[in-house]
């Protein structure tokens, strides 16, 4: 019997077209929103499959991106740490830099535990946060600072990279991406 | 036979009127409010009664909410989790939906929490937030996005229930409610 | 009028019956059991009833053993602390006692949570940990040192008081015992 | 393309096997062992395929589980509650039955992620385990107490199923069984 | 005899002056202030002396603080729990009042946490933040909602009680300040 | 002028009085004990006087033991850490020596603890420690390996002092002696 | 072989140097920034020496920063205390002064991280947080009160001083900086 | 000038000498020992330098270990998590494999932290834990499993390796070989 996995059965629809739904919400007001996406679908087929199957990124892969995470901060010549997080907050790698603050691991470990959560990058997360009231950045586990962006696989959210420990959100946001970029062609 | 507890024998007065009393105070000043409508009459009990009871959702109850939380977020196509914690602020259940993001358990604990220690739902108490000095929201455990809803018997909440990660808190407002719905016809 | 609670109600076995029951199992094997002397009319009408109660020591009755504890401590000059949890693991009270030592606070929760928790003292239930494999003792928050006394009404542990901080852990049960004194009167 | 699961697709071994292959190490020298079967391929594929899948217990059938879990406590007159775990150690869902104690919850927590880590039923796992030297009962996060079943999908563990409460682990176990009876039969 | 402390034998200014000293900086801007006041003696005598006196509440005031508390809880119709803590920040008291929230207990304690470490009601200090910018409620453990009030002796702060749970904080605060009127005749 | 504390005033017991009432009881069974030869008298005084004096060691004095255990250590040639805890369990100092290892910050601070906690040696105490059943090293937060003695001043413990890092519990604990000699002469 | 230090191989440029670079990015918009000066150089030594050299505060330097903060605080009639932590953010010392309040250990010892990680005065980079955002105040374990100053030594960051308890920021920053003087001469 | 590490300055013996002098002391009794061949000369030296260096494996060197590690686990069908930490104990790299449990993580840390801490592999050091009284096992954070490795440098540990999920310590720590092979040449 072939039993393809839910996730990837029930949707054809992208990364981009999730998030451009949820981009219509503003983040302050958006509480913790996933991806509804397919979520009627993936429901109805529950009644009848006790066991679904989630995305994981293969350790392969974790290296990959963490290779290409650090020669890309060489080259731009940042000391950075990098996580990547899986779509149920569990660590897949941590890669300390040499020479990165004690402050790194931690900083992208949220990054990366946001862009999974959401679906979609920090920076883009941290334009909505205005720090007046209450928003998605009070909930545990978050940071809105660039550097975190979700890996994507059969139009749902299956990692987050978090980079941190450039002096700007923007350079790390282009180092996670370096890394994304070296599994991208693979994902589906 | 006649079951009612104590709590109930000693109050008659809702959580409508509860809430009322309270809704006059802004939450931003209002400190950590819990209700205090029987107040009197309970402490005075107390000198006689060393042992005072305290309502709790029953397990049954917490499965039927969780069940319709399901249902509803099927059909509003949302991925959420749900968490109900009783007013001592126990884990009573906790769901996480198909597909939920890591961040819902949390989040959607928290909600619980806010609205079974205040009383009121979560969007309510959130509008008097503005981030501009110490608020109730600096209080450990808490979290002012929509989602959250308190379960009220003889007036007075026994439990909370959060839902999170629906695009919007009031999405997971709505689910919430339904949850409370499927059991609200049985409470006193 | 008539305040009795559903616990009670459901129920005419004292503590005692229960004890019995459960002291039939060695504690090594016994893994974390409740008492069950109640549970099937329990569960019976919790399908019927969505909010359970539960019994909780007062606080006037709180203050009334911590006030015999420190007295009795005096009497036999002993330097303790006292803490009482009600039957959801929540505090009920904390008294550091005058010289009392840093660890007492954390050993006197422990058994006051152990004590509710299997709802026999500590003393009793230590005797059956060997240390020679898996037991109890291995649960997350217990301590079965002597100094835990369970606190029962209606046949059902409603507290636990525990006491930390004398030379010994019969010293300490016999005061935790001069608390429970204290209100055992007008438990039922 | 198909994209069937990783773990699926590359063993028809089932747990029994599985179960069967670890037995031979005794517990107390095992380490942490994890289920080693299908390694050789997986890693293989993972050079290809930058997501793997893993298989999730639904959300519908873990309610299934609880629900089965609470009718045979009631029917053996236990107090108890029940926690499932993913094989990422993420909470699925979490239920404290009525009139449970307050250590049940984490009991059942830790019976849950053993299980699951192990791929073994704690009973079976605990009799290994001395006290006399270091074993896997060191390893954080761990019970091995009777209680807690693994939930095989694929020749894999996706879940764990912990009951907590009862006056010993069988009687856990037996209403834990329960529990993974009300979906084993749609389980492959 | 002579029970003077050297705190006392070095220092007649009140906590009025201290409180004085300390009122001329903006809380906003104020760092974690301690009070100096003394500081110059302290430390001299300190090279000569190796073990320095602290002042702490006895039990016994603890005990009469509580009940204090309790009464006039009753009497202004309110559910609230004290935490009462020492200069070092251990705990000294807790209570949770009937019916009080499950955010009491935390709020109450870091409220007595701040008001002993900073020497001042928390509404004064409260007065001060402003959500615009680095403020001392950035310390772990603080909370600036009013109900937290310092205990002096000596001139230097030894307690602090905080209570929580009232709609406001002014009304906390009311009932702290009751609560410390009970020992404070006695205080020098 | 007279600076005796009421602890001093209440005793003219010593901590051999002390350790040697205490010595009577095996460890294993002792529970949690402090000491409590002045107990009587310092719970008669404390219904006349709110405040209590708690002896401390001062900032010189803990710098006085870390300077001479650091140069014990170099004379030793072993790489430790020195922690010094009050008798509320406070931090009063910490200092990481040169190449000790990353466990020994934690290591040190628990036999500091637990030699402040029970008044005698973490060698002497360990002693009755069997692995057989309860003990008092179940007690969260000690450590029953030689190299943490206790600071007494006026008949009670006022700090612990704890060394980690020497291949042997005795090395550690000749190192932290060393400390105590240094102020040893100025305590009462 | 000459195993020279590759952070101190790789360059010249001291802490100003640094400093300057970071200083043109607002700490609001910075993200975790570390120092970047030199990393072209030192990964690309990486790839050739597996281990590379990182600096830390001899203990005989802490302890000489320890006893200048703690004279300067006597001169200047303050209640401090201070911690020093490496780039690693560990613990190098602690030392509570006299009659500090319980929440100067936690503020010292997170105005020394915040200063190591980002190797600028805390006071500095306070200055770009305004509370309206996310900003690196977001990333957890920093402070952005006055107090924070870092070591540096071969134009990397190799400690960080953190002083708490002065009623300014201010304050505590001068008093760190004496501390940093007593071993800025020996350092390069 | 040169500025060679004083850590290797001061060494000549490597790590075969330093783990000789420490083997001759049972774990069991053997406290938390550190290394302490070098500490003479370390701590002389200290009085003139306020900086000294650490050895710390690259990033580099780190992925290398964690490719080798994953390749020699596909090659011996085991599923495990690896895990490298500094000689501070902070993180260097974390690497969860496909399909390795969710205890692996933790457990593979404690590996690498009691690995490095004590300067030898976890299975030597687990051969003296008989579970019989107080012993290094008790240190928090450590595990004596097989499946840790110190990486050595200039005579001092400066790494450990910790793998996790094999079915025996054994084969864990066989797998974390083939990781440190992977530097070990490039190791002085």
């Amino acid at each position: 019997m072939n039993i393809r996995t839910r996730l990837v059965a029930g949707s054809l629809s992208g990364l981009a077209v999730l998030a451009g739904a949820v981009a219509a919400t503003s983040p302050a007001q958006a509480a913790d929103a996933a991806h509804s996406a397919r979520s009627a679908h993936s429901a109805r087929v529950a009644a009848a499959e006790p066991v679904v199957q989630t995305g994981t990124l293969s350790a392969d892969a974790a290296l990959k991106i963490a290779d290409a995470v650090l020669k890309e901060a060489v080259k731009q010549k940042q000391r950075v740490s990098v996580v990547i997080v899986d779509r149920s907050g569990a660590t897949r790698l941590v890669l300390k830099g040499d020479g990165a603050g004690p402050q790194t691991e931690e900083s992208a470990r949220r990054k990366a535990f946001t862009a999974v959560s959401f679906g979609r990058t920090t920076s883009e997360l941290g334009k909505g946060i205005t720090g007046g009231g209450p928003s998605i950045a009070d909930i545990p586990g978050t940071l809105f600072l660039g550097g975190g962006v979700p890996v994507a696989s059969g139009g749902a959210p299956v990692a987050g990279i978090g980079v941190g420990g450039a002096p700007s959100g923007d350079i790390d946001e282009s180092i996670a991406q370096a890394g994304l970029k070296a599994v991208a062609g693979q994902l589906r």
